[in-house]
């Protein structure tokens, strides 16, 4: 029996989340995400998802220290980033640079856990400078250095802009961060543990990662979002863009969830509240107004619930993110979960090789070059 | 139900290959390994695995010229290789080096079959001169331009040693190339897949393949049985190498394969009677004859066949391609197989999404941070 899109088929077991998709909850290592994205901070969800408990105050420090320590790329980055700036997307330019970073890891071929902690935790700590860098370069600005008073998400936001980020636009980042940082077993997550169980290393895996979060079906949508929002441009145009859509058969991107079928995804819920108080902060509410308006056609019509990609796409607008950076930075959120599930895989590795199933041709019998018809 | 391995899911339908463990048979579309090793030659399975049907003398012929005129890398890519050269294992060189030849593709984000299958011939056509270049950059040589006169095999033996190939060496790395192109739902070619599920474009899907192969549990098995070689270094001292070895219950590398569990590989069969015409062509039948001694004691102390990476190591130090080279090799020969079938996962595509089952705590509370102990 062939399992297209092995849906329902138990890939691996896991300590690192869960998802209850009936009822609309999702939990790392056992907490709830509403009380971490309200109570916690990336950098602490970086810390449960690698270790499966929250820090000490002292390990939280320690944790800090070392990632703030990492987040300058190597100059080899530094030199490749003005070609990758001109001639590549933003999602190409991180996979190469990620691939290209293994060259340079200070633990090197160490397979150790904590070699590959390290490694990871660096992935973690350097990949908002990648980004930050890449557009500052494309755009012709010279580049920020990190500045290491300020936390994971503010130091993006300084690195990328250039300006101390207002602390509540900062929280907001980092909130979505926190939300973003897993979600058990989806095609890029799945795609790091197949690398890894060849016991390939960690920046293969997370090379590996990139690649698969770049396609259109999987980490695109919040992009994809904010397109439909700039075309739509006007709340009172939602409901006539949308039936129109959908006359066409056409999907709505941001819409709807493998997982969360009939409930809203979780991370949505909160996410249309922050994006409205950083709509109001900012003084342009116009984008969480199209969104609501386009969410109630579209629950009205066809009985969708937003994703978590939805109101992503006005909350990052708001926040000054250009919009073709808005895959990368949720993957700078999901380096976090990749680096945890490829140290599960190594914990408990077996390699992850599926059948394929034949229906081709059988039995054909080779002519030579010349006599073929 | 966990399937830890996905072992005997069936994760997609294919045209391209097809495996009988029992009976050690393997067919590309239909046709058996043992005629195509005898008859026919790597372009022209590249054409098979690619259209499903051998190619007319004309198709054939264009196939041949544009792999011929696209066999040079970028200018950016020559850019970056002293750099690699200096720092970095082959395989990373590799990964590193497709994922950022995306950048200069002539067809761009073209995502129509048409597009996928130029950009097909051009990860096949450049990948020796990567291979190359990169030992010649590491070992202080000229690099050497391809050379449009030689077929794929004896052009890269040119471009990698600087001297035009003995004939039949290059029919002997042609053959191994043509064993190698394909090999159905390995963890690399899964890898493919799945990235590709993303709709994410062909230079993700190859990089994430090759991080793959690169794993020592994968694609690092020749270079392994190389190691081994020179480590028994005399047919005499096989008997008691392997006996030490399977008494410390130690691996031997080359031997075994999830698919072929009772049967000798097809491959390794071919392989062996290569290995030693080409032996005794190069006047070296040395490395063969601890590999036949390797063999008949590992044969009887275990009842395990070698794979087809065991006596590819023998073949490729004979034919001149350094120990560490010999899994790159075998990635520019699976290159054939990788983009067919992620052409093939475009053309009836559903993202490869699992499940994971959560075996960790529940329903915990998030404590403040310093009242945690």
């Amino acid at each position: 029996m062939t399992e297209k899109g092995l849906q329902d088929v138990v890939a691996a077991e896991t300590r690192i989340s869960d998802i209850d998709g009936e009822r609309g909850k999702l939990w790392y290592v056992g907490y709830d995400i509403e009380d971490l994205a309200r109570d916690s901070n990336f950098e602490e969800v970086v810390y449960l998802l690698h270790h499966l408990e929250l820090p000490t105050r002292d390990q939280l420090d320690e944790l800090n220290e070392f990632l703030v320590s990492e987040r300058e790329p190597s100059p080899f980055l530094v030199s490749l980033m003005p070609t990758l700036a001109q001639q590549t997307s933003p999602m190409s330019m991180l996979r190469t640079s990620v691939s290209a970073a293994s060259a340079y890891d200070p633990d090197g071929w160490e397979h150790t856990p904590e070699a590959n902690y390290r490694k990871a935790m660096r992935l973690v700590a350097k990949t908002p400078a990648l980004i930050a860098m890449y557009h500052r370069m494309r755009t012709g600005q010279e580049t920020v250095p990190p500045n290491p008073k300020l936390p994971h998400a503010a130091n993006f936001l300084w690195m990328l802009l250039g300006e101390e980020p207002d602390p509540e636009l900062a929280d907001a980042l980092d909130v979505s961060l926190v939300l973003y940082a897993d979600h058990t077993m989806n095609a890029s997550t799945f795609t790091a543990r197949v690398i890894a169980s060849t016991l390939s290393d960690m920046f293969s895996a997370i090379t590996g990662a990139i690649a698969a979060l770049k396609g259109p079906l999987h980490g695109g949508a919040n992009e994809e979002a904010m397109k439909m929002l700039e075309e739509v441009a006007d709340p009172a145009r939602a409901e006539a863009y949308v039936k129109d859509k959908l006359a066409r058969k056409e999907r709505i991107m941001g819409f709807g969830h493998r997982v969360y079928r009939h409930v809203e995804d979780p991370r949505a819920r909160i996410l249309r509240e922050l994006s409205r108080r950083i709509g109001e902060r900012v003084g342009d509410l116009r984008w969480w107004e199209i969104s609501r308006a386009i969410e109630e056609v579209v629950l009205r019509e066809k009985g969708l619930y937003p994703n978590v990609d939805f109101y992503v796409a006005s909350l990052y607008h708001c926040l000054g993110i250009p919009h073709d950076l808005m895959t990368p930075v949720f993957a700078m959120a999901r380096m976090a979960g990749w680096t945890a599930h490829v140290r599960e895989q190594y914990a408990d590795n077996r390699i992850i090789r599926p059948d394929s199933e034949y229906i081709g041709p059988r039995d054909r019998t080779y002519v030579p070059i010349d006599e073929r018809g």
